[in-house]
């Protein structure tokens, strides 16, 4: 018997489960299109099913228990989903509790970034470190940190919203209503912004030229800038040094031993990691400036990995 | 016998020593100017001759060892003082170990925003939170941060460098030389440097005369607007302001239960808690806007306080 974990991350638009073995490896994985508008009952019936199907496909995994990614706000402890915003219902609902009663199996509960977070401290590109921050940065801009072998969780379970400091005066506003956030700046939505706007000023024909009549995307820019397009290229300089001062920010609030990108623009890294350690170089103070920022090596199994080492490693 | 612990606040102008009771009370106390111009050897000559002193005021106590707090950077794991730029020939003291061997007690070194953040926590304005984020305003603006019931240390114990995160875009120049860190905006150095300019300009004539020919300072700044004098009011509002935008951000990042200011800026508080609050409002995303901000009940006892208490609990 192979010591394993059940795992879910819950989505707004995808409900994925997966069996992971102690090691990190995923022994059997399914998905399909969360039912976004049937409310909790209709979602924790399509959770049930999955689980069966990869159980079934792991007759010699020996479960543990079950761990869960779920939108936040939520309350860890409790196992509470306090407010899921992209699914219908979704508020105060005992999760844990409903899923440990069907299943018969010990369920943990966290919020999907902070499950991201534990996937790549524990089996990715944060292995080895006790203090890392993970930072994934696609529509919103979100994240995970750990310090000193802890997974912060704070009052409510809220700590780690590390996109909503304000990093600067301009009256950019933010998804969140706030002004001056690092999200209304550096999330893939703020560079979508830009680029939307400088092509429709004419100052970027080739990626209007890749959108067609829509607006401008992060997909866009990434493909234009890997054939070298000037504006695409600028767009994704601006992008890095928003994104370098956030990091700055960062390393000084938690001083992390390693900087962790993932999410859609994070996977871009490549293409601004100059940009973004020249800001850091230029903006933390000495002793933050050799820490390295590095890609998520997970993808999108990091939080299905994290929601199983719930389980399957001591409470952090 | 009672249970007590020694404990040394090492600053660049006074060196401090007490024995602190295992409830908080301060049983003995004793300070000197500190040889900031002698080297280690010196500074440790009067750290032993002024907790000999303490020691013999407290002859029923039950000594279970010395805590020291000191400026940072220093490294509390292995005890070391790694650069104090305010005492000359500080580098790299490895402070636990000397003051172990001359006393013959354990020795547990914290650096002083940290050690002030546990004095709060353990005994004072933070008492009976599991997280909470101290917040020092005089010269320059720094703190420590509990967490989940832990105290931050990170990579090299330099997490909660809160002062340096960038929240503005605004060129000012910070201490570190940095730009645009929230010292550079909510600091009693730059309270005193806009107040300094106001007058200047003829805007302040009130502070011009508390100043006389000498630079306004932040105590002239509180003692006009004490007074009702309109541009200090005005000075201390935007004062309020800042602080709002960087408590904001550290409610986001940690989410504490309970925002403590000391420092000699921190002292005005209630002068800046209207404003302070209507920033945060302003800014925080709604779960974080019913946190309060309270004043540190320690004062400069807080240090002192909270060294001792890393030999008189279990380690945070």
């Amino acid at each position: 018997m192979t010591r394993a974990a059940l795992a879910i991350d819950l989505g707004g638009t995808e409900l994925r489960a997966a069996v992971v073995e102690a090691t990190g490896r995923v022994a059997a994985f399914a998905a399909i299109p969360t039912d976004a508008q049937g409310g909790p009952d209709a979602v924790i019936a399509q959770m049930v099913a999955l689980l069966a199907q990869v159980r079934a496909e792991t007759p010699a995994a020996d479960i543990v228990g079950l761990g869960v990614g779920a939108p936040g706000p939520l309350d860890p402890d409790a196992g509470i989903v306090v407010d899921a915003p992209t699914l219908l219902g979704w508020r105060n609902v005992p999760l844990a509790a409903i899923l440990a009663e069907r299943l018969g199996v010990a369920v943990e509960l966290e919020n999907d970034a902070n499950a991201a977070a534990l996937g790549e401290w524990r089996f990715g590109a944060g292995q080895g470190t006790r203090s890392m921050v993970f930072i994934t940065v696609s529509t919103g801009l979100g994240g995970g940190v750990i310090v000193d072998g802890h997974l912060l969780h704070g009052r409510r379970g809220l700590a780690g919203e590390i996109g909503h400091m304000t990093i600067s005066d301009r009256p950019e506003r933010c998804s969140c209503g706030g002004i001056g956030c690092w999200e209304a700046f550096a999330s893939g939505t703020a560079l979508a912004r830009e680029a939307t706007k400088l092509a429709a000023a004419g100052g970027a024909p080739e990626l209007k030229r890749l959108a067609g009549s829509g607006p401008v995307t992060g997909r866009h820019v990434a493909e234009a800038a890997r054939q070298g397009d000037a504006p695409a290229l600028k767009l994704l300089d601006d992008e890095a040094r928003w994104l370098g001062v956030g990091l700055a920010n960062l390393l000084h609030l938690y001083s992390p031993e390693r900087l962790i990108l993932g999410g859609g623009v994070g996977s871009l890294l490549p293409m601004m990691q100059e940009r973004i350690e020249h800001t850091i170089r230029e903006r933390a103070m000495s002793p933050f400036r050799d820490v390295p920022v590095v890609g998520a090596a997970l993808g999108r199994n990091a939080g299905l990995v994290g929601a199983a080492s719930l389980m399957l490693q001591e409470a952090p």
